[in-house]
This record gives structure tokens, sequence and C-alpha cells, in this order.
């Protein structure tokens, strides 16, 4: 399996933040009855199972602390684990795998959570022709890496931000009846303004609407909160002239009965706004 | 009530750093259909009941993109809402309304579900002396926030980091048996290391080990993962010589038996590790 | 004219890290010589003909230095001026303008210069359907505000940067063919691993790669450094089916022959790499 | 040749900011099509003649993104190269050479553009005691390495910034003449108010302004857009009392005129504010 | 004896700081004088007796400058040298070890001072049970290091800030009188308010504010400026109820008998704010 | 007077940091005691004679944290202070002046030292023609403020760093005559590699250094550690033809002695790495 990329720059950069917000000037306790000479072994263990994200930014934290402490994954990013499973070992000074445990852990614990979530709900469509994407609903100033699970978990990434996808909301909308324009003049404006790179994408919440976009000449509908059966006839007139996208009220509950009507995409604010960490711990010995 | 203290300066500085990573180098869709000059009005709607954080988060959020957006709260941070509920409204300039909508809603939705997860919690220990307090389980980069939620739900504090409190764990007393020291070598050390004004909290995993702790004159201990039983007779015996705490393995569903027990403080990992963001929405109307 | 949208967070952080540049630790000339109650006024003047662009951005580095200072504006981003046309007054402390003056000029200068370079070239097209986009050969730091004076100049944006457009190059081809994989694999993998908000765009040098860029079904083809003849061949091939973007070898003497080849996009990388600053200059003038 | 010096903090903070501009969270191409253990080799090559600055900052590029990239530089900075010569080859991960080729290329297009524009400057005054300066009219930023790149082509630099170097303008003598005080009292407050390890500058328009400034004691006189025939009668005045300084309206045209006046120095604006970047390129080959 | 720790991620980041504020864009002397290829050897010298602090961040400054200058220590932090004593010796390139110098000794010799005063400050209390302790009041941006020489000459530290040590001082007390609350109130409102792992500590100026602070429940009594026998009665009030500080007028002639009062803490704000820097010097010695 | 310059960019960057430092995630303390509603006025008081300097730092201070905190100065910058005079006085919310307070103080007790410090050595050469000049010996990170508040006290400043002044120290020299070249040569470098706005300066151990110095054209000759009788002669074979600054050794028991030797400048290193503080107090008063 191809890893999706992650930006080595930005990870150290985020990961000394973290430990700088975490450790500020010291480890009190650790410092107080740890000898800096003291050495260690460690085993990251999964507590849980499910699919792993994070492990790059996991090493990262234990190598920004000490360059001398070994990390070596036996498993990787994107890898299955079971309850129990050993993950990682590492070594090293004693002090300094204890400074970094918690960073380490609160990162590969939130992005495996992620990655877990997404695993879930591309098993539950499995078989059809659907792509499971993220939403902008991410933790602030944790959206990169959030997206980066999102993909480890098998799910694909939506516009990462405002200025790299149109999506013409029902606001935008709005903004233009108060003018007297349409949504044909969204969709021509929109193609005006922006990069000629970027897809046009437009908001629905009717059937009329949906026909609408798709006579503006849409190439992506995005389906807010309909029924199944809805989706499915929007779904039927779209077919070979738009993408569609479901989008809105979707759970785990419901999520193959929206993608057994044909739509292209469903988007998953909970992914990334409500996800459970996934339980990893990482159990230190000391050596003699 | 008194709001706990939120530091405006960093709390700025966090809502640029959010707006770039979703603006960037600008919102290709409002740029290409609204007009500059097109004003609106918008209405914060609590779409679920719980307890509101980081309104002043959310204003700081308009503020930073145009000054001259008002956003007027109705309820603020520690208020209550009900689903349906009008949280705040604002007027202003349509484009950057709409611009900031995702970043504003970002921080309030998850510090607000942390701030209900909180709430709910401390209710269901309701008439018992005990605090329930927070982890350093957060979002790296998120923990002042997320510990201020924590505040706003009637939560406590456990320490911000390494460097503000000691915790001396099973890790570090590990690392002191290798070199033929104990519990109460660790407390001498940690007393004799660090600030006089910390208090000295030890973790045990057993009974003997509390008593060992309270010999060797901790100020806390953490009842790691005990029953029920273990921890009524750990807090009997620390009754007037330290405070107990519970971690690990407490739910909602076991939160009060815990509590029940007599312990003094009880932590809980999943306010912020685990939480459901609070679901709230934004309506924007353009004026004509 | 709609204005195109410019970050004010983001100017504001680059003309204090200017200022800073050029400031350091202060004027050493002027905190010798003007008095710090002396108060002036200036005249910014166009010394040659153009288009302008960066004036927020003078006004803001103005008023970083010193809020005190009035920046008024005759004209602003997008305005056409004559040698020796008045742009903006200004009044306020006289050390200050002077401190400032070369910041916003540098600004303005090199803003302007991409502005009026653009304009020249989308004149050069007039009553063609031809869209003239900038590249990603801009200066390291400045490529947000130089793909805003673009489009201040009547130009387009292509993408941003390498994570918010698809451009399958004769490099990534290469790799594929290393692998046994061909242009079809390229578009189908793209389409697989990106998201779906963006078009797919080919790099052909050849009519032959065109045909397959369109078999293989990509949205926008890139015809480098094509003669006329091979891209109106192209265009035709084209027609319907995906965009063509001519790049390479284009200058202001051939542009036109080019256009008129029917081509969809011009890209120009001299826009941004190779221009001459706008000819401006701030006269102060004391006060008694 | 000595090298000038380049800071390589500072060079490693400045790339590291480009490639996060140009790359984000990301190149959606490069991570859809190749594979990221696919290896591959690459050549640097000069599509026209000049001087190359900016190889260092290259490297560094290269290996901000990806340390195991081997970079070989064959000329360095300061080396004259032919249209079509190999300035360097480069081998390591395929991936990470076409992310960080638009960065690395960017820098030392421009930079080699500087450097041979300079260069050619200084030969057209070769022969005469003269020095080519530049100015403070350089792109926000990037006046470091802009300034680098002045040295490395054979000119020198004039201050740096507002805070080490002295020029007392007409707008400084305004405000002086406004409060009745003169050239003299200029200098002195000058000398007065900098340190002493400052030379004075002072700037003339006329020959009257320039035995003013000699009178007054300027070490330096800036003779601003003289005809030749006046700098001639200027230098003639200054001679073993001040240096001279040529500046304003001064091209390639009519440079050498200008040195054969005997003046000290001659700044040129345009060698950083209307450069055209040296066209230099990168082929890369995968490896199968 | 074991070092107190300091945070490498910080340290490497404060001298890159102080280099940019040594260096900006070069060293002008140097780079004109001294060859780059050109090596030489260094001694650090101990021009006055004293206890060293912060060779680490010496070592540090070089290593950013160029991390092939070989630094050896033959001491380091915390041990004592004579006047005359060599500290470390250094080889490597000529240029960086003179453009790092100034930066290594300006944090070396100040920190170097903090822990010589801090170590003659604990020699005249040897023998009594009493700490020495910090204060808030040191140089802005220098508090961890700072701290940290405090601890490596032999005194502890106090809280680092405002968030991570309760400190009730007379101006709390009153805003608390003006709402009709005392001592009492203070106390439970702190433990109320903040961290159950931090102790409470009341400022007491008489001793019926010590005794006041006693029954309140105080962990710790800050004796704000009181004679000896003040304190005396005041500690032995406070005996194995309450730690108590002496503050306020201590210097080193009259710290011996505040020591001898009995008190268990002495914090004097003249260690970081008042300080002789240590005199060392590096001496370097070019090689043919 | 007219104040020296402070760039309010950098002081209100430096104030917010120094806020973070010192209060990190809040105020427990006051959080926890004091009502967010609570107002109260303050006086800042002299403890002891001395120079204000840096009232404008102590104003950002208490913007920075509440920007309705009214902040009144009574003396300003350069103002001559009796012990128990009143400096300003402030009203505001009291909980945002408490947090403030110990920020506000440690920039203006340490600034207003080295004003106080410079004020005695520049009384001390009352009537003299010589200028005390400061060092690169500064805290790092305070440099501007420190040099500026050498200004203040009627100081001069040296060179900020090594780019914007040139002195050959004998570090140098050594390493031209590792390569058979002199204090001539070294002269000629220098004129040769930096920029034309700067003087040349020479450190000289020794009579026959000054005179090699002088005649290779030194326009400043550092004379390192004389006696007054070598100052003396070297002032007397300088006159005219270079300045001379005394360096090294030079204490306030001998800065007269030295003064009077002639010499135009003394550095005195003490005045930044050796200051005490200036007792400065902030009396708060609730109001009810």
């Amino acid at each position: 399996m191809r890893l999706p990329f992650l930006d080595s720059v930005q990870v150290r950069t985020m990961v000394e933040a973290a430990l700088h917000e975490d450790g500020a000037w010291g480890d009190v306790t650790t410092g107080a009855l740890v000898a800096p000479e003291q050495t260690g072994s460690g085993v990251v263990l999964a507590k849980e199972a499910g699919v792993l994200a994070g492990l790059p930014v996991m090493a990262a934290a234990f190598e920004a602390l000490d360059a001398t402490i070994q990390f070596r994954p036996r498993v990787w990013d994107g890898g299955r684990v079971r309850a129990g499973e050993e993950i990682a070992d590492l070594r090293g000074p004693y002090a300094a795998m204890l400074r970094a445990e918690r960073v380490a852990l609160n990162f590969v614990q939130r992005l495996s959570g992620i990655a877990s979530a997404t695993a879930r709900a591309v098993e539950l469509v499995a078989g059809l022709p659907v792509r499971i994407v993220d939403t902008r609903k991410t933790i602030p100033g944790m959206r990169m890496l959030e997206k980066y699970a999102i993909r480890v978990g098998g799910g694909h990434n939506h516009r990462f931000n405002l200025a790299d996808g149109i999506l013409i909301k029902d606001n935008h909308l709005a903004a233009l009846r108060a003018r007297g324009l349409g949504v044909a003049d969204a969709v021509s404006l929109a193609r005006q303004g922006a990069p000629h790179t970027l897809r046009v994408e437009v908001e629905a919440d009717t059937l009329d609407q949906v026909v609408e976009a798709l006579i503006a000449g849409a190439d992506i509908i995005l389906l807010d909160n309909m029924s199944p059966e809805q989706m499915r006839e929007a779904v039927s007139k779209c077919r070979g002239r738009a993408l569609t996208e479901a989008s809105g009220g979707i759970t785990l509950a419901n999520l193959r009965a929206a993608a057994e009507t044909g739509v292209d995409l469903i988007s998953l604010g909970a992914l990334t706004h409500s996800v459970k960490a996934l339980d990893i711990s990482l159990d230190l010995t000391p050596e003699v």
C-alpha cells in the first residue's frame, strides 16, 4: 500500500510545539527522580483493535526530544492492529522517553481514532462505488494531520480549505438572489473568478435545486440532508452529468443505505469533530 | 458565576492561525460570488442542548477577520442552552461572516462539547464532595482552551503539564527500584528537586502501595484502575492524611459509584480525548 | 469592479516583517534629524503609466508603523494611472512616514509592476476567449500577493501550489512509464488519489500526447512549447472535451498569435519571475 | 575566490517557509502518481548564460524536504555558466525531488538573475575605480539573499537597512529647513545621534548642494540624477574629501559614461527591483 | 551530581534567535578578513572564580552556527572554576567561531553569574535547613535559563509563573476585603479555583497576619520584610503547620541571620534582577 | 529632549512573549480570588533615585493584557526620579493590572537600571568631549531595548551587531598574520569587502599597534586595556587622524581618569552585562 504524504517539516514543527505545550521548562517529576544516564526500553501497545495513523508523528516526537532514542515500529500507518498487539518498541534515555510519552500518544491516539472510524465507514460501504470524504470540521491546527488520517483510513479528502475548492452553498445563493441572480449566474461567476483547475460544486436541498444546478453546469452537486429516496432520484438525474455528494445527517447507522442510493461521495463531519481516540499505551522498563 | 480566565492574546494568535489554516490565500467561492459591499445578519443556534464554551473565541474569530462585524452573544460561556435556542446574533459584511463561519464554529463546537460532557459528569456526582478533573490527554495545541472548557463545564484542572505538577508514576518508581530506591526515596527526591509550591502525588495500583505512599508522605495518591471496594478502603486509609484521585477505567456508567467511594478527585481523560462536538450552526441572511 | 480578496491578517504580518527587515532597531538618520513631534504631508505619485496593485499593503505599512498616519488613496487597486498622476496623499508624523516609505513603495512597486504587465498581456488578447494565467514561478514568500496582483491586472490564477491543483507533467509520466504504466493510468490514479474537487490537467509535448491525454480523460491539457500550428490542431481536437493551456516560450511578441489558436488559457511565468517594478514615488513635505 | 557569507540558519528558515508556501499539505499529483520508494536522478541545467547565485539555497531546499537527496554542484555561487551547461546533479527519492523542484528553482533563478545583472554592470565599468552598489529596493523578505547575490555578482552592498547607514536625503533636509536648520546642522546632528561607526552620507541635487555638503563635513555625497558633466565637476570638488555616489537614472546604456566621471560608487535599484530571472531547469529521470 | 534538566529544543530556538540578533545578515569584518577555509582552535577561560552554568547553551551556539565546530568542555554546568582555569576548548572553522563567540559568551557569562551568586548565597547558609529560592524578577525571555542557573548554583526554584503556583499577596487580600472577605475566604477560594496539585502560599506582613494565615490553612506563609525577631516568632508559630518563606530586604549581608531564624525558604530577587556576569573569555588561535 | 526611537511593533511582540512567559495559561491566584468586574487604581513608585527607561514598554504591557487599562505616566523615559516619587498612575480592571504587574516591572526595572548606570557614567565625565558607548555584551533577546536604554541614559550606541560595524580585533589580525598579511591588508580588505557606509575600527594593544593602525588608515582605533599614560600618548598620535576608543578594565572608579586622557569614546560592557535593576514598585488599590 502506498502511504499518503506527510510533510516532515510541518510534523517537526507541530511536535516541537506540542512538546513545549506539555513540557514547558521541564518535567519536574522525572527531573527529580530519574538519573540522566539511566536508559530503558519501551513497548507501544494497542489496547483495542483499530487502524493506526500517526506513527511518523510519534517517531518525530521521540526524535525531537532526544535523537538517540531508537524507535522501531512493527506496523506502520494504515496497519490494522488487534487489542494487545505490539505496535513499536523503543530504547533510549529513560527520562527522555518519559517526557515525550504523552505528546507522542496524544497524536497517535487521535489520528488512529480518526483512521479507525474512517476504516469502519469504508467497510460499511464495501463493494459500492462511493468515496467516504471528510469535511472542514477539524480541530483548529490539526487539519493537515487529521486529513492525512482520513486518507490512511481509506477515506478521501474533500477540499482542504476555502481556497482550494469551490462549494456554492445556500448562503452564497441567498446573497446572489438578493441581487437578482440565480444558480446559473453563481456557477458562471465561480468559473470566471476561480482557477480553472477547480471543479464547481453546488449545494442542493431539493430535487428542483438539483435540476437547476445541473442546468447551470455544476460539476458536483451536494445533496444536503436528503432522504434516501430523494438521493436516489437525484443520482439518477445526475448520472453522467455531475458527481453527487451526500451530506448531512448521515451516521454509521444509515451510511450503507445512503451509499446504496448510488451517490459518488458521502461526507462525514463526525470522523473529525466527534471521534473517539484509539486506546494505545506505552510501557516503559528501566534498564539496570 | 465567575468565568475562568482566558488569555486574549493567545486566543487572538490561535484564531489567526486557524483562519490561515482554513482560508489560506482566500475563499474562492465567496470571493467570486459575494460583492464586498454586501452586508447581512446571522444567528448562532444550538442544534442540541448543552453547556456553551468558547464564545470569546468565536467573537475573536469574527473580529480578527473583520473588526466591523458586530457579534452579540445572548448567553455566555457556562450558559446552558436548549436545542433550538439562539446563542448569539451578528451583523456585518456578508463575505467576512461566511469566511469566518467554519473556524468560529470549529472552536465553539469542540469547546462546548467538552464543557457539556464535563457538566454531565459533574451532575452525575452531584451532592458528593468530589472534583471532576481533566488529564493531559488533550489535542496538541488546544490544551489551554480545552482545560478552560473543563472549568467552564464545572470541572477542575489537574496539572497543566509536566512542569507544574508532580506525579510519581509506576514508571518513575521502576526507575528508582532499578537503583535500589523505593517510594519514600521518590517522595523525598521530588520534594528536594521540585519547587516547594507543588504537592507530591504518587500513583498506587494496590492497597499496599497506597500505604507505602502514605508512609512516604505523599500529599495526593492516585488510585489507578482500582475497584470501588479497593478505592473505598484506600480512601479510608488516606482520610486526613492525603487526597485521593481515582483514575483509569471510569466512564459515565460507573462514575457515580466511583464518587461514592469517597475519593476527592476523579480524572476523566475522555472529556478531552474522545468528546463529541456540540451541534451548533450559524444561519446567515443577506441584506438587500 | 469587484476587487479580489486580500487577507488582511496576512498582509499585516508581511508588512511588519518587512518593516523589521528594513528598520531593525531604528532609522538612525531620521532618529537623529527629525523631531518626533514634527508632522508633514505626502503625495504618492506614478512616475510612469500602469495598473496599480498593492495600495492596501501600502496603507497597512503606514498604519503598522503609526496608526495616526492618514493615508487617503485617490485611486485603488486595479486603477490605471498616467505618468505624473497622484495615487494617494498622506499626512501624519513626518518621521514615521519617512521610516515606512521604502517598505510601502517596495510592495506597491512590485505588485503594480505585475498588475501592469498582466494588463498589457490581457490587452494583447483583447476580444479573444482566452485567460492569461500565472504560474508557481513567484518570489518565495510573496506568492499570495503576487497572485493577487495577477488578478488585479485582469489575469486569472492557475493553481496556488502543489496541493490545490493536479498537473501531471512529463516527469510524472516518466515515473509511471518506469513502472509500465501510461497516461490513462496517470489520470486514473490522480482521480483516485486526489480530492474530487480538482480537475486533472495533463502536460503534452506532441499532438499524439494530446490525443492520449484526451482518451485518458484529462480535463485540461497543457500544450508545452508548441508552435501555433500544433496548438491550433490541438485546440481543434480538444474542443468540447478538454480545456487547453498554452505554456512555454510565449512572450508579448507572440502572445496574440498563441491566443488566436483558440487555446483557453495561456500561462506566463515572466509575469512574476521577470517583471519590472512600476516606478512610483513618495514626495514628503514637512509642516512648519 | 572567497564567497560572501550566507547565514545557514536563516537560509533553512526561508527554505522551509517557501516549501510550506508551495507544498502546504502535500503535492497531490506526485502523491497520487509516484511510489514513495521510487528513486531517480536529476540534472540542473543552465538554459542561458549567466553568473550563478543561490546554489546553497537550492541545496538547502532539497535537504529540508528529504535529507537523503544527494545534491552535487559542479559549479558554485559566483561561477559563470554557458547555455546548456550542467550546474549540478542530484539523486534520491523521486517524489521528494519533484516536490522541492519549483522552490529550489525559484530561489536560484532569481538570485542568479541578480548576480548576472550585477556582473554585466561590473563588466561595463571594467578598469574604472568604481563600485557597483545595490539599494534598499528589494523584494520584502528577500533582502538578505538579494544583497548576497549582488556580492556574488561582483557588486558591493550599500547599507542593509535604515539602522546601519546614515543617508541624509532631501526629505530630511526639508524637515530641518522647516526648523531653520541647514546641511551643517544635519551632519552635526547625525554624528551626534548615530553610532560613531557609521559614515555620514548626504544627498545633493545640485553642485551648490555638493559644496554645502562638503563644507558640512559629509563623508559621502550622493549625486542624485546628475548629468555626466555635473558628476564630473562634483567628483573634482570632492576628491580627497568625500566619496561620491551616482544615483538615479542610470541604466546599462549610460553606466559606463557615469563611471567615467570618476564617481566612487554607482547605485542601481534595477539590479533588484526589476531583474529578469536566469533561465535554469531541472531535468529528472526516474530509475527503474 | 545530577544536572537539572534543560530543554534542548528551546535552547536551540533561543540560540538561533540570539545569533540572528547579533549576526543579522553577516559579520562584515570576519567576512572580509577571514578565508572560509581557515581553521583554528580556541580556549574558553574563566577570568574569575565562580560556578559555571550555560555550557550546553554555549555548545548549542557553536553547533547552530557550524555543526563542524568541535566543542569539548573540561568542566560542565555546576562545576567550580578558579580564575585562569580552562573551561573548554574548541576547534573548527575560524570564521564561524568568531561569529558565534559573543553570543556564546553572553549566555554563559550571565548564567554563570547567576549560578555563582546563588552558590555564594547557598554557602552563606551552609548547615542550615533552608532553601535559597528565586523569584519572577527575571529578564523577559530568559526565565527558563535563569531558573535553570539558579538550580545549577544549588538554589531551588519558586513558582515559574503565575500559572503554576498560588501566592496570595496583599493585593489579592485587599481585593477580597473590598468585598467583605478575609484570609480564610482567600485560602478557600484558592483551593476551590486552582488545581489540587498546588500548595497555597499566603503573604503576611505582621505576626497577626501569620496567625490568620495559619488558621486559614495556608500551606506556606511568605514573611514579607520582617525583622529577624519577627521571623523567628513566625517560624515558631508555623512549625509543623506551614512552611515559611522570608522575602524582601534580604541581602548577602543579612542572609545568614535570616536563615538562622529557622525559615524554610529565602527568596532573593537580586539573584536574577541585579546579577554581575561572570568574566569568561574565549581565546582563538588560527591554524596556519 | 528628543527621545530615542523605539519600534512599537517589536515592543508589542516582546511584551506579548513576556506575558506568555509569565502568564502561560493564566494567573491561578488572581483567577480564583479577584472578580472580573472588580476595578482598581495603581501607582508606580520609584523606590530609589535614578533615570527612567522603558515606560513605553510598561504601557504596552498593560495595554496588551487589557486595552481598557488607563496608564498615565507623570514622567517619561529620560526623566530623573527621586526615591518615593510617583512615576505613573493607572486605573482599570484589577485582575488585569495584577497579571501584567511583574512583566511591566521586569522591563522597566532593568531598562531604568541601565539608563541610571549610564547616566552616572555620563555625569562622571561631564565637561569632557567623550562619549560613553555600549558593547554587544547584552542579554540575548534584549539588545534593542538595552541599547535604547543606553541612549535614554545619555550614552551612545556602538555597533548594534556584527553586520553594522567593522571592528578588526586581534583575532582577525592573527588570522591574517597566519597568511602573511598585516594591519594594512586588514584595513584594505575591510574597505574592499564591507559597505562604504561603515568606518573601519582597529583594535590596538600597544602604542606600536596604534601607529600601525594609523598608517593603515583606520578611522577609529580601539585602545584595549591601556594605562592612562598609554591612552594619552595614543590620543596625541591619533588627533585629527582617527577617533580613539578606550575599552577594557574601565570602571566607575577610573572612568574620569580614562576620559581625561582625551579619548573620544569609552565603551563599558558592565552597563548591560552587570547592571543593577532600579527599584520600582506598583501599589494597587481595589475600588469598592
